[in-house]
């Protein structure tokens, strides 16, 4: 990623509030990963599985905790930083070549009735109905579409072609990425004579600080009481979030992953890739569904699950080994048990 | 939800042609569920399992059948019709704040040849192709893709952000969610010299009357024969339809299903959740297939199959029973079956 | 499909070399499959599976290869060629319908440092940032967004409501379909104090030439390393791609696979619909994983492999049967293990 401008190492150190070890006055024009990072680059290393790329990397000026610092190569200027996670980020906010045009495009439509706080982006053929409220900093992407009513709290960050259904509510630095629709009506409907009825999708949909949701993502609204996803919590691509669902604070949804509808997942789980809860359940406080799992009942708090239907993940692992070791037997267990018979 | 002006519960017992149990003069100001809503709203209770919620519930007002009218709070006003979820939907067309307004935005484009009747709503940055027919009453959303040569029928609702492929055929009263793409080329490809070369897709796609297709969701078109997708079958969010495929007339079709080439679902059948598939099957009428499932053959009529592979639901639990019962005796069964050899 | 105009069985045999059997002045005024084709449209039939749909076709010409000549019906006029797909391909892009009109539509807008070579289209409310390079030949479709910096290589085809992130590299005659999100920034956090951080994804993502992405599949960009996707593969809708995977040349990723970060999946490589790969493992050349498998190891070049977790086809079969025919001796069995106790 190429800078806006060039910068030093000094510089860089000094927004960061880092320590210098090594040229300060070498020049930066980008920032890259390790790997890639050339002379005229920064990079990072965050802990102990960078040391073998930091012995192999090229760049100019890597972002280090103390505990790395004496990996970098002597050809490289080191600064010294608690969180260099948290540094790179600074930089790139700070001096990163697609910082946001600030204002409105001409070719976006705005509806009446609709305010917002401070500066603001709205993108190309962006399409923000009535009555809306955006947060100082709001970025609202090229093609974005915010339906009438919704309220995005402040620093939201929605990319490009992004559904906000109507009156949905974001908190504050709500980041939603390319394609996510957020709050459509759920799937709900009642059978009458033979065809199948839809349910009115009444209740709301509430985005609290700090979450992120990836590409192409779903989360429907609530039809008897609001979906919603609980501060901090992370959720990835192609992920689909039923009706009614609550999910926690500092939750982690992988990609693909499937919610039915009313489910609740408390606090601090993780759902890896492809795992699916059915509805009306509770995945417990801290526990873990692992990838492609299918979770049909309660899961306890802190719990690890895997299998299907999804079960503590160490009977799981002892129920494979027994099987594996039955399956050779078969010729022989067969006869055993047609003579005792 | 909002209504766009405050109605009396007798004015809607008159819409929707109910009677009054309690004060007809309520003033209601919006529609919320039984659990939400407050003095000012409107809720509905549709089946026993709403016994509960009522008696808990603010509302003031409550469509409800004859069956439940003596579990409304003597604090609301009853209104009893035979089909709440009806009603209330009726409601909402009437008096909800969201009534579109018809018309052309002046930023969509229209091609030439494409002809509408009676009054249509096209949002902005919507895109209509040439020699497109759009039925009266149709509303195409924010930014949506309708290509050269597409038919929609009447009342039929486009929200944002969709593609409708080419020449593809939508009934009446057809409802496709944010992102969906509908007709677009199918998955076909032949091996020519290591290189896979894509066999043109000839076929169509047709969606017939009263069918909902949810976001983000895509059917391919045909290769060989049309896609198709019955009347009044409900397709949930990110479902894959693939190209050839048949789902026949009131089918339900669950979130991140997919469905592979040419397979056939015959009427009335249910597909829950992330269900796959294979191609050139046939799943029965009325069947049903669990959660999950992966289906590699055909599925006979009214089937209930779970598993992997898909089979006969009662025989998956009775195997999972018997191998839960057999792994604790691997150690004996395994020294049995070497005494014995 | 229609033609945009008529032209008979001769024109197209000079158009791509074939030699005519039958009437070469047959008019020809649309292209369909087999099976649906009339008297006054030109078909194809390309391997042995359609000796049956040509005994029963009405197709007033069809393209085979000289091996079908015999089976073409006497009132048909046959267009013997090698290569009957790649033929019919050739027809449709001179002869379609839908030939794109080339140009700019006043709607798009076009970010500063923008350049281009040759003809190209940008459909109506698309979104090209700065600094984007585009191939001879491009088409971008109605409401796509191409960020800043992009590099698209010759005849690539993105169609309508794509996003095409910062940065990323496209090889010739790519093709994107309706929402697909390519390089967009990965799912990368660190946990710091119970918060999870997002990691800068630094690295970019490379499609090469030739290959062709479905419809609202999502392609995140790396990073520590590019995200490649080799050329001439192929991947279907609704798949996951995580930060720095590689795909090889050649492959078939079917519609719904997941695949998690820093995965390699070699060469020649078939994944079938909704498998799902766990990260930094290899998929090696040649091998076949089965719908909905779960991989969470290394996969043998060439190998078969089916089940969860995914192992060897064979082995899967064998273990299903040999648990099949255990289920029924549960009773028996265990009574004799509790004996020997």
């Amino acid at each position: 990623m190429r800078l806006s401008t060039a910068v030093t190492a000094g510089q860089v150190a000094a927004l960061v509030g880092g320590e210098v070890i090594g040229v300060p006055e070498r020049t930066l024009a980008g920032v890259a990963p390790l790997d890639a990072a050339g002379p005229g680059d920064l990079a990072f290393a965050a802990g102990p599985g960078s040391v073998a790329r930091l012995a192999e990397t090229r760049a100019g000026a890597i972002l280090v905790p103390s505990a790395l610092a004496t990996h970098v190569p002597p050809d490289a200027t080191a600064i010294v930083v608690p969180a260099p996670v948290d540094a790179v980020q600074r930089v790139i906010a700070e001096f990163g070549a697609d910082r946001a045009e600030w204002g409105i495009h001409p070719s976006a439509t705005i509806g009446s009735g609709t305010r917002w706080t401070g500066r603001i982006r709205v993108g190309p053929a962006a399409t923000i109905g009535r009555d809306v409220r955006l947060g100082a900093g709001c970025q609202i992407g090229a093609g974005s579409v915010i339906e009438d009513g919704a309220r995005l709290g402040a620093g939201c960050r929605v990319e490009a072609q992004v559904t906000i259904h109507r009156d949905v509510v974001l908190g504050d630095r709500v980041v939603v990425r390319t394609g996510a629709r957020i709050g459509g009506p759920g799937f709900g409907y009642v059978l009458q004579d033979g065809r199948h009825v839809r349910v009115p999708q009444l209740a709301g949909c509430r985005i609290e600080d700090d979450v992120e949701i990836g590409a192409n993502t779903a989360v429907d609204r609530g039809a008897t009481r609001d979906t919603v996803v609980g501060a901090g919590s992370k959720i990835d691509n192609l992920v689909q979030v039923a009706h009614n669902v609550r999910i926690g604070s500092h939750c982690i949804v992988m990609a693909q992953v499937g919610i039915a509808g009313s489910s609740v997942v408390e606090d601090e789980v993780m759902l890896a890739g492809q795992a699916g809860l059915a509805d009306h359940l509770t995945v417990g406080k801290g526990s873990r569904v692992a990838a492609q799992v299918g979770v049909i009942g309660n899961v306890a708090p802190g719990a690890t699950v895997s299998g299907y239907p999804a079960r503590d993940h160490r009977s799981v692992l002892r129920q494979t080994a027994a099987l594996a070791r039955l399956t050779p037997l078969v010729d022989t267990l067969e006869r055993i048990a047609q003579h005792d018979e």
